[in-house]
């Protein structure tokens, strides 16, 4: 059985024609009631002249809609009965039949630059500059492995800034130090990189305490992690499992706990490295923001066969771009450039084009020499009225980076100070929360946007903290 | 055994002093030798005086130099023999040690536009209005989901210009269509979504012929792709295999076919997909481009909850952006933003606003606009002349997109035509190359550069491709 729709009904369910456009507004209302079921399976519309008649349109409008709805088959043209709405399977919930709950904000991670700093202006000019420096063959698809000027300009950057031995063809881009982790992590778990991957699984070691993001990242790839205590000269090499094809490790200024990997450790991390042929994954995320004295060269010059050098813009600019840099040998390169394709293709060409910019203009270098000066005093300002304040507390680490790590005598003091610097405003996160094996109280507090302002409040949050189980 | 350096012999490992920056050209070449093995492991340097007297310069700038080395794990200070060039492990072999072949000029995919057309002062516009618009929340690590002011401009667009039954929530904004592709395939072979992954692995039904790009990203992400024959009116729906959990289709303009997924199969394509509770990823690739009347809309609208909507930027504006989008329903929505995070954390932040920028401001639709009456006209062009020249030959498709297809009588023909196009710097791939099961002989031709005076040319070659087997 059909019903045939009376023509003024048509007009309830268009709701009221606009003065233009009204092509659009009969096949998009039509639309809308064929999809969400205000016009039923098997009604027929009024005839043409009819229709148009009561809309107020002219007959080509209406003919224009029915055969656009004909075609994305929400209507049936009959050779008898005219035109009625399809019978379409019955559709499964809409998606915002179930609405999401509206995400709370997303706490600000400790190792985050501070926003105000970020070069918006110089950062615009090089995305200008380098566009227009782009030749009309690098707008096509991206070459996998990064824009050669790019490379290029890391490669110099990487040998003055880090000491690397590197030359174009040995960096890969990425979108990240992230994105870095990903694809090395699935390339170990496949075996590509790494030697072959046994049948109980690949293992890697990793630093004790250590970032819960890159740690989140190898284990979603399937990769085993092993965690290998630091002390106060970094990562205790001694105790490198045998098992493990690999170790992730942030020799400049680890994480979270903020010491610098010793010489002697330097040389047995690579002569474990060789004995098993295993790599070294050396993230060097924040080396470049050292405050008091030249930034320690990457372990990667030492053997550039074994070692894999991760970095980005994310502690300098932001890591809202997404942009970074792999050092590697030939045999981690072809793979991480395979992956790299089969994951996005390449990187962004205009972001790509602009970073190049910035480090050949100098620019990169001169928000660097700016940025260090902000952070360093915004450190040494807290630091000192951390000392004044509560004399005993034990504050972790080198003048380094955007963070420190402050010791706490308990959980219940540890969860205080967490609260107390999230109500304040201040990126923080438990230190026992880092840890893989061991568990410190503690907490990692962000420091780049604590301006002097912010200072007492923080001084009173982990003063209070401190004194949570009557000692310090 | 040791030897101690001559002072003077250091000047010839370290070659000319600069007139400045000597500090830096001290370290720099010493730890250059130390890692290139011109400096043996055991080797004393000279004292701190005698060095700085043979290198004229002061004995703090080669103290500086020392400790740094040391600190680096190259030098190591011994209490009574003085500085000694630290024992390495055995470097594997340098990355430069083993060059690759420089990499030949990368073909151009048939379906890129024409690079130039790419607007690049509007793109730096809107990266800059679109930089400066940022919150400075928004400069902190990114929401994996998309920045909201761009997943609501994509909502608002997709409604309008594609028919999709869409709101902010239901976006996911990714690096490009590529990149959704692989984490959809990852995370229905892990049974994350479509349903529970069979032990003998996860099948897609796969149009035949279809992208191989496409394809090989469906494979290295371990799914079993079945081919699923195309013909006049699209992707043939009866012949769906019960077997497969999701459906890979071009409905607006198959590619590299060209045809429209007509209205009956649209509505059996759905009945198919609900029938098994099965996903059906609609790739938009080049919906908008549609020439001689207003594009199908999206199959997305007809059942948003099986139904997810991949589109892009890279046919409009160009594919070196790397900029996406995906229309899901929440139960498909959860997934992917996970997956999303765990591979690069999210899409640059700065893209994201120039694109939502670009919407807003009308800029994007003013390109398309222009790029459609570009390409609709080459492409009539190259049309026109090719029926004068070859009056049998077999063109097929409807008016729209950057490519078309010839078909040809064999593959002596295919080969001929595929040489001849490249040769003339035309984007081309063989047809045969793209079937799955099935394999004609043809070429999939791009068309977006193809300008008036390359008409000639690629007739020429398309008419002696024709002949070869002297039957077209």
């Amino acid at each position: 059985m059909t019903t045939r729709l009376d023509p003024d009904a048509l007009l309830l369910v268009l709701g009221p024609r606009p003065d233009r456009d009204v092509g659009r507004w009969l096949q998009d209302g039509l639309r809308g009631a064929v999809v969400d079921g205000r016009l039923e399976a098997g009604t027929v519309l009024p005839s043409g002249r009819d229709a148009a008649a009561a809309l107020g349109v002219s007959r080509g409008t209406v003919t224009t809609a029915v055969d656009v709805l004909v075609g994305e088959g929400l209507l049936v043209s009959r050779l008898r009965s005219g035109v009625a709405v399809a019978a379409l399977p019955a559709a499964s919930a809409a998606p915002s039949a179930a609405p999401r709950p509206a995400s709370a904000p997303r706490p600000v991670s400790v190792g985050t630059p501070d926003p105000a700093l970020f070069p918006r202006t110089a950062w615009a000019r090089a995305v200008r500059d380098g566009v227009r420096g782009l030749a009309d063959a690098d707008l096509g698809y991206p070459d996998p492995q990064g824009l050669p000027v790019l490379r290029e300009a890391l490669a110099v950057h990487l040998r003055r800034a880090r000491g690397a031995h590197v030359t174009a063809d040995d960096v890969v881009v990425v979108s990240g130090v992230a994105q870095a982790l990903s694809l090395l992590a699935r390339l170990l778990v496949a075996g590509r990189v790494g030697g072959p991957a046994p049948a109980d699984g690949v293992a890697v070691a990793v630093e004790d305490p250590s970032s819960r993001g890159a740690l989140e990242l190898l284990h979603d790839a399937g990769l085993r992690t092993v965690g290998v205590p630091v002390d106060d000269a970094g990562l205790r090499t001694d105790l490198l499992p045998d098992d493990a094809r690999a170790v992730l490790v942030t020799p400049a200024h680890q994480f979270p706990l903020g010491v610098v990997l010793g010489p002697t450790r330097r040389r047995s991390l690579l002569t474990w490295a060789a004995a098993g042929d295993r790599l070294v994954l050396e993230d060097d995320y924040d080396a470049e923001l050292r405050y008091d004295r030249q930034p320690v060269a990457s372990v990667q010059a030492l053997d550039p066969g074994r070692v894999v050098l991760l970095g980005s813009v994310s502690k300098l600019l932001s890591p809202a771009l997404r942009l970074g840099w792999v050092v590697a040998p030939p045999r981690v390169v072809g793979p991480l450039v395979d992956a790299k394709r089969h994951t996005d293709l390449g990187t962004s060409v205009p972001e790509q084009a602009a970073l190049a910019e910035l480090l050949a203009s100098g620019a990169y270098q001169r928000h660097l020499r700016r940025a260090r000066l902000v952070y360093q005093r915004r450190r040494r300002v807290l630091l000192d009225a951390l000392g004044r304040a509560v004399p005993g507390l034990e504050v972790g680490g080198v003048a380094a980076g955007l963070h420190l790590v402050v010791r706490l005598p308990g959980e219940a003091a540890e969860r205080a100070a967490v609260d107390g610097l999230l109500a304040a405003g201040v990126p923080v996160e438990p230190l026992s929360g880092t840890g893989v094996g061991r568990r410190e109280p503690g907490v990692v507090v962000g420091t780049a946007r604590v301006r002097e302002v912010d200072v007492p409040r923080v001084v009173d949050v982990l003063r209070g903290a401190a004194a949570t189980t009557g000692s310090v």
